[in-house]
């Protein structure tokens, strides 16, 4: 893949449309992979990078971070990987590997990280995701997909599923039960799967059938609802916030027992706000986490295999993705896009 | 002390303005210590619960949970204390015994608490605090003074000193250097009494000169000086924030390390904003600690006794208190006011 040329979808402009993009990839060093992409996941934080909410992007962006791959090259220094192999790459590609953060297995924190789309390369190069026929990743960067995974299923883990296994680890303690929350519905199979007692908590009832008959939840509380929201007060150990837009923070809050935990994975484009006094009354924590790790990447991978989970994806060409992008905004899909990449003859 | 009368300063309305208030102490029961005021610490809650302005007060109000007094009387069942000991009374004076918080040592934190000011007692009357000649306080809410700690050095152990020291016992490593920051002036000694490098935080210089050379902190920063602050970026381990006012939270938690922690121990009365994004990026929490428990505040005053500590305050009789509270709003004050009751002749 010498300077391959290759295609990719690519937004041009804050709005945010894509097209097709040809442009050149790296070539293979010797610590690089390079693969065909199959499959790759549609995430709302693609949507937030194509229009520049999050940070200035330079365009064309070409995005995809949760991508499925078979290996087609290696260099001359890959021992993790051969010719063949069903892999995954997932929100980064790079970091400094020297930091505290690298040094502790949690290189999403490294503050030279480079995102897998949207970020700019150490040769100044913009990093391009997987919407897009072929990539070139460093080894370190690359996850093995088990062999019991069905390919397609494997994407949404690379990062939707990585971002609510991180943060939840802590929680993961067979011998205690443990009442979990959730705003929004992306995660829902992941709490289930570690044990905990499922609270979906939505604004409106509108989503109540698809959390307990589709999703299994336990609960489904609606926020709006006083007297369900009072009965539930003070009676979580964690809510996992999803949501990626601005929301209220003061009625979740109330939700969490002494000492509970409500974690941010979703990026709010404008400022939260929240009141101090329950915090402090209740000992009471906003945090937020970033994806995951890539240990935390692989191991969610062979969780799911060895567990035998899936999750309701929607698969789609890739002529289809404006439209993809427009019903995600709309929460109008059954739970994730993936994009059928080697299925839509980019090339 | 059956039904004894006893004379404290009262608030009457949501001026806060306080005034002698003679009023009746329950009857000393057999778990109850009586006790002789001596001094009583001045707290900017006490202002707060005078006007009202963070729940809605039962007026007359006599304010006062810094307490330190003398024991003059114990019930048949009290096996802690004796006549003559010197004690101490801090935010609560009562607590349900059964809930998990009070079962692990937290009883600060159980929802059926009792304030020592401005709650309610099971028997329906209000708790009155030490701005008062006597008082009858249950066993359990009372703290032993060391001997080696001057009476008027402790009062502000009992709400400040523990507030700082409970959320910071967990950074208390002999082996780890700890890069701490601190919004208000009120809790520096803490940190550096725990052997933290201390940078105060302040919204401009006038406090850098008190910080630097009467509280000996390593470091003071601006947070208006936008270099300054860029060069201590991703620097601290924590920030014990102080500050009961509403204030920024952002230009903060970019203060703070990966995984690094702010913990707010001052109510602000109106909401904080913050951006979830560093949260997110940087693993960041934001989190709530309230006072101590009973058993922090025995540690703490052994602590400073141990060491012998102590920390600067402006002794002053209760006829200046209005005047005080005035002061103390304009944080005209090094560092604390501390009532010295018995030498008011309130009686």
């Amino acid at each position: 893949m010498e300077g391959r040329k290759v295609i990719g979808w690519a937004a041009r402009d804050v709005s945010g449309h894509l097209s097709p993009y040809t442009f050149t990839l790296r070539k293979t060093g010797a610590e690089d992979v390079g693969l065909e992409v199959l499959y790759c996941g549609v995430d709302h934080t693609d949507l937030h990078q194509m229009r520049s909410e999050i940070m200035p992007i330079n365009y064309p962006l070409v995005p995809g971070h949760e991508i499925v791959g078979e290996v087609v090259e290696v260099g001359s220094e890959v021992i993790k990987f051969k010719l063949g192999d069903k892999v995954g790459v997932g929100c980064i590609v790079s970091s400094c590997g020297e930091c505290l953060s690298c040094n502790s297995n949690s290189e999403q924190y490294c503050s030279e990280r480079v995102l897998t789309t949207g970020g700019i390369h150490r040769d100044g190069t913009p990093s391009h995701g997987g919407f897009s026929s072929a990539m070139v990743v460093n080894q370190k960067f690359v996850v093995k997909i088990p062999e019991k995974l069905a390919l397609e299923q494997a994407a949404p883990l690379l990062c939707a599923g990585v971002t609510a296994y991180s943060p939840l680890k802590q929680f993961n303690s067979p011998d205690k039960a443990i009442n979990a929350g959730i705003l929004g519905l992306g995660g829902v199979g992941h709490l289930a799967a570690m044990g905990h007692h499922v609270t979906v908590i939505s604004s409106s009832e509108r989503k109540r059938v698809e959390a307990l008959q589709h999703l299994h939840a336990d609960s489904f509380l609606v926020s709006s609802n006083a007297a369900e929201m009072e009965r539930t007060a003070a009676s979580l150990d964690y809510i996992l916030d999803t949501v990626p837009a601005v929301h209220p923070v003061d009625p979740y809050i109330s939700l969490l027992k002494v000492g509970g935990k409500l974690t941010f994975v979703g990026v709010a484009t404008k400022p939260l706000h929240f009141n101090t006094e329950d915090l402090l009354l209740g000992k009471k924590t906003l945090t937020g986490s970033f994806i995951g790790s890539i240990g935390e990447t692989q191991e969610i991978l062979d969780f799911w295999a060895e567990k035998s989970l899936s999750s309701m994806i929607e698969v789609v060409k890739m002529d289809y993705i404006n439209k993809a992008f427009e019903r995600l905004e709309k929460n109008d899909v059954r739970f994730r896009f993936v994009l059928d990449v080697a299925g839509s003859n980019l090339e």
